[in-house]
């Protein structure tokens, strides 16, 4: 290979593919997911609707012209509500494994465990809606061996999100929590070629099998540039702790040149849709908690602060610092943020997969050799 | 983003780095890792002594100048013998996976539930090294306890090549046998950016550990695309059987239109230099070893098939052919070859990933938004 051409660290602005399933613009704020608002969708739909929209195309419609349609919807809701539990095995192996494992290394290892000869290239519909059916369940059922409790069964009556409070807590959730659980995870299923999406994408496109691909996915999703900081935002608020607090707090952080966690974001240059859509929800839900008027308080000072020392950056708030503000006012705790993160885009990457399925090829990009000096 | 943006399917031509791991030739028919020729390492050195190239950038040297590199030299032949035993509940978790579950599978497993604390941001040569010393250790227990016998401890005093054999048969192996496996891991150890090494460069590009990002390159090999062809060629050369019948199966096989296992490469036009090596380390292996003369022979009847049915296209041996050879010559069974590729792997895998970590930038290319039609 000839010195002199280009390297494209990062691969940052190479396009790989097409994709169907969802466009951002980053200028105008937007989000579309197969070609809907998502603040529409948050408004008008469940987290179930949001995946029968990712996985099949469209809403469900339990009677349609379209036969074969309406019999995948049937079948999706078949799957997702009756196959949440986890073989014997793979929970026995969850009890095995070491107190000081995080839960996003504990899920990596327990969704590689549900891997056996069913999980076939090409990957299918059914294949995909178990994955997700069984994410939840296994988020929990760690979450519960590690604090010393007994895993919860799933409820096939109840919707994802509210059989995941369940299983999690032990006791059937408020109908606010699961509307707020479910607005959250709606807001987080699907967000383009993200890091975690991509790489489940390289892993299938050797027509490896789905859980490989969703095992590769959780890895990746687990380093702090990607998947981990809506509990440092949380741990932020934490810390501060109270609003005559906060603007010293921010002042502290912006002189010592760190960065505000829970602002900023790579592609929108305007406010994150979802932080929009996810603030509403939560405005709606938190009512007076002080712990949510404190996240609001910070917005403000932060977005006021941020303008001074770094004007014309436009750094406004992303999509973690309502979700760490959801999240906690669901009360869950901040290490299993990310594991929730995961049970949402579960969805999105099992689109993907199914879209790089469709019309695979292996990808493999090169490497320029240089050698190194010494 | 506009319509018309060049799509680069599969990234083909894309480079998104520069390496100095190892550098592939595809005219000349060459590949060197760190400078080196392979022909020329494995003629005069072990599979270990490679991992010292790939890892650390040269070959060992007890007493060198330079006191640091002879220290990391002597650490990693510390931690390449001394860290091969895995953790208890590595152990009982193995054995709690389903008789139907594939080694690949079981190793992705295993590799994940390595996973703990310990495994930080950035990665260390340290953390690199217990994972190369641990791997053949994960494939011969699944295999052990899959065939229902006791898992073997390693042996500290044998090298890598020796110890794997005697964990996966429980009797010392012949040093015959230590020298084709040991020239086997060596030409597979490193081939530039494979999927399996890119995914695994994507996943530790957001910082994630390196245990997430070898079990994601373990879920990528397993792909068939990838890592799945050895065992084919295995399985032809049994179904041949006798060289009264090479002729006719292999014309049955192009008369059919399908592809002749273990010929062609999309990089090298001339041999495969892997090839050629192994070639020669299973000739002087096996002497007059029946199933070793019909490979050679295969080869002779499938090239000028070749030539005949696709005339120009210069389909030669690579290097999945005589691995078959050399892995069939040294009894392992069908289907232990990918999980020995990944073995052999992991030392390119791991050198991947911490020059990746010392130059990280996050991998996340785009993808164009196109509607569905319907």
């Amino acid at each position: 290979m000839a010195e002199g051409v280009a390297i494209q660290k990062g691969l940052k602005d190479v396009v790989f593919t097409t994709t169907s399933i969802s466009e951002i613009d980053g200028e105008q704020g937007r989000l579309t997911y197969r070609g809907r608002e998502i603040g529409s969708i948050v408004e008008n739909h469940t987290f179930e609707d949001v995946l029968h929209l990712l996985l099949i195309g469209d809403f469900p419609k339990a009677e349609s012209d379209d036969e074969a349609q309406s019999s995948a919807h049937r079948r999706l809701d078949e799957i997702l509500a009756g196959a949440r539990d986890v073989p014997d095995h793979v929970k026995e192996l969850v009890r095995l494994l070491p107190a000081d494992v995080d839960p996003m290394s504990a899920l990596r290892t327990s969704v590689s465990a549900l891997g056996d000869a069913r999980f076939t290239w090409p990957p299918t519909l059914d294949q995909a809606a178990e994955i997700v059916a069984k994410v939840p369940t296994l988020v929990a059922l760690h979450h519960r061996i590690k604090a010393g409790l007994d895993p919860i069964d799933p409820d096939p009556a109840l919707n994802l999100s509210a059989n995941y409070l369940y299983m999690l807590a032990g006791e059937r959730p408020t109908s606010t929590k699961v509307k707020a659980l479910d607005a959250y995870l709606t807001l987080t299923a699907e967000h383009g070629m993200n890091a975690s999406t991509f790489a489940a994408r390289v892993t299938a496109s050797t027509q490896s099998d789905l859980i490989s691909a969703i095992t590769t996915a959780i890895g990746t999703l687990k380093g702090p540039l990607h998947g981990g900081a809506p509990s440092e935002v949380s741990n932020m608020l934490s810390e501060i702790g109270t609003k005559e607090r906060a603007e010293s707090y921010l002042r502290g952080i912006l002189e010592r040149g760190e960065r505000i966690m829970g602002f900023g974001h790579r592609v929108y240059r305007t406010k994150d849709p979802r932080a929009i859509a996810l603030a509403g929800v939560a405005r709606k839900l938190a009512g007076s908690e002080p712990w949510f008027d404190l996240a609001l308080y910070v917005e403000d000072v932060a977005t006021r602060l941020l303008e001074e020392y770094k004007p014309g950056r436009r750094l406004r708030t992303n999509v973690e610092f309502f979700a760490a503000a959801v999240l906690n006012a669901i009360e869950l705790s901040p290490e299993l943020f990310t594991p929730t993160f995961a049970v949402a885009r579960t969805g999105g990457w099992m689109a993907h997969l199914l879209e790089q399925a469709a019309d695979n090829q292996i990808i493999r990009p090169r490497a320029l050799y240089r050698p190194s000096i010494g």
